[in-house]
């Protein structure tokens, strides 16, 4: 199989939407007048974004789903992507499922392939993402204002717990894995909540490095500090949930470490005022995305954890930096 | 050094013309009304589009230089790009040379660093490059006609002579391979003349995978076929051409293969009507990049090559493909 036919087979769609899809030198995209085009590149590598052992099919999905992730960071609506792949070999079957994947997760955002780059080498996936905003809307990292809430969707510290499980440093029971490692290998990004928190959210970041290291991007480009409650933080995590009785599976530092520090969670930590409140939480549920208020953004520099008393913890918690 | 000090240090810049630069979820672009946005992705794996060799900063520009000339086949204005880059370890060397050539190159198109990723992994560089072009003005690979002449800007072979000289395939004195030695790792793209080209060309296409397959996507695109004279293509190959005497440096067969079949030139191979001679020729010279005539579109389909004196030549050339 040579490097066009692979496209052909595995790649080639009709684009509807855009343009000129793939097949050209460069893809045509006109963004709806009063529109802006928001744009993001994330890279994934054997080893460093994914285990080898992963299944194609949730590869595909992952790949664009932490893109799409940057897009709902923004509160833009996808519209395209474009997808780089160094493969070692032309392997059929990993081609199928990680097209299957891949194109699973593009249809349900109705977003579209078209351009993209195939060559042989070390497995490497770079996706860039397209989407529109509507011009100045777009959600930054730096419109969080003091006395602002705090907010995280969904359920932190999951993909960490699995891969502390695959590096043999947690043991919890299959059911916990499973859950834990469907949402470190098929993250959902919060697409839908990212678009209804436009006009309500004052800053927004996808949760990839952990909450507090990607919270501290918010807080320096806002020019301010934050307040988070642990007590609050600490039952995001979602997998123990599903075990049932008294004592609990993680000791509990540990289980706030995976929440404040895991990475990998591709959930939205937003900011909105005080008055926002219902706002937030009608938005929430119109996409069918819980969200938590976690904490509250104050004047100042830097990020306090605080007990459900208000005593201060004193812990430090890494944020994961691929050269550290 | 981690990661956000790596782009700190090589990567951030001030971006003026897009509404936001690196360091939020997603860059912001807002093509000029009446605008489409042009996209292209390239990505570069060590061993593969450049040996482990290489002087860093040839190869920052190399990166871009690939990406630039898709935009130069659309006759597309570069604006903006972003880039992935995974990188075995954190070296300050290779990073200070590499950002050198790319910035001055980017500088030169006035092409800002829009956004990125950088992680670590084997030696992989991924850039995806934006560029504006007026709506339904981007020349493509499907506007071939019957009757056009062929035209090939600059010089083609001379990255494959340096190549095979690597290789130890072909021996050539030193002044020769330093000629194709710079053709090879500092292509340059030819964005002027791709601009020059819009509402003259019918069609274009650039040189990455030799001159005999990229014009076959134009003919299959445009659902015609072409004959090219070999008398007027053997003249392309640029760097022997420094070697005075009257012994030809190469045996004429290995120079047509060369240019045929050479790849990684990014030089333009375009369509135009014949009525358009002059229009072509003025565009070329008001861009200083030489453009020669090397055959014609013809009815029907597939690709003849043909001598001086209208002999068919019947030797098959083979075009670059990753996976074959």
């Amino acid at each position: 199989m040579g490097e066009f036919e692979l496209i052909e087979r595995f790649f080639k769609r009709p684009v509807s939407r855009n343009a000129l899809g793939v097949g050209d030198d460069c893809a045509l995209l006109s963004p709806a007048p009063g529109m802006q085009l928001a744009m993001s590149t994330d890279m994934l590598v054997e080893g460093r974004h994914f285990l080898s052992t992963v299944d194609p099919s949730r590869l595909g999905h992952k790949a664009l789903a932490v893109n799409l992730s940057d897009l709902a960071a923004c509160g833009a609506k996808p519209l395209a992507f474009s997808l780089a792949l160094a493969l070692p070999r032309a392997d059929e079957a990993w081609l199928a499922g990680f097209s299957r994947g891949l194109f699973a997760l593009a249809d349900a955002h109705g977003c579209e392939l078209v351009g993209g780059d195939t060559t042989r080498g070390p497995l490497n996936i770079c996706i860039t993402v397209f989407g529109e905003v509507p011009a100045g809307q777009a959600l930054l990292r730096s419109g969080a204002r003091a006395g602002d809430d705090v907010y995280v969707s969904g359920t932190l510290g999951d993909a960490r717990l699995a891969l502390e499980m695959f590096r043999g440093r947690l043991s919890v029971p299959a059911a916990v894995f499973e859950a834990a490692r469907t949402r470190l290998e098929q993250p959902t990004p919060r697409v839908a909540l990212g678009l209804a928190l436009r006009g309500i959210a004052t800053s927004a970041i996808d949760v990839s490095d952990g909450l507090l290291g990607d919270l501290g991007h918010v807080l320096r480009q806002s020019g301010v500090g934050a307040r988070i409650e642990t007590a609050a933080a600490a039952g995001l995590l979602a997998a123990t949930s599903r075990v049932a009785g008294a004592t609990p599976l993680l000791h509990a530092d540990m289980q706030l470490e995976l929440v404040l520090a895991g990475g990998d969670d591709y959930e939205l930590v937003f900011t909105a005022p005080a008055s926002a409140r219902q706002a937030v939480q009608a938005a929430a549920a119109a996409c069918a995305t819980p969200v938590t208020r976690i904490g509250a953004i104050e004047a100042g520099s830097g990020l306090r954890l605080v007990l459900a008393d208000g005593t201060p913890l004193q812990r430090r918690y890494p944020s994961f930096d691929h050269f550290a």
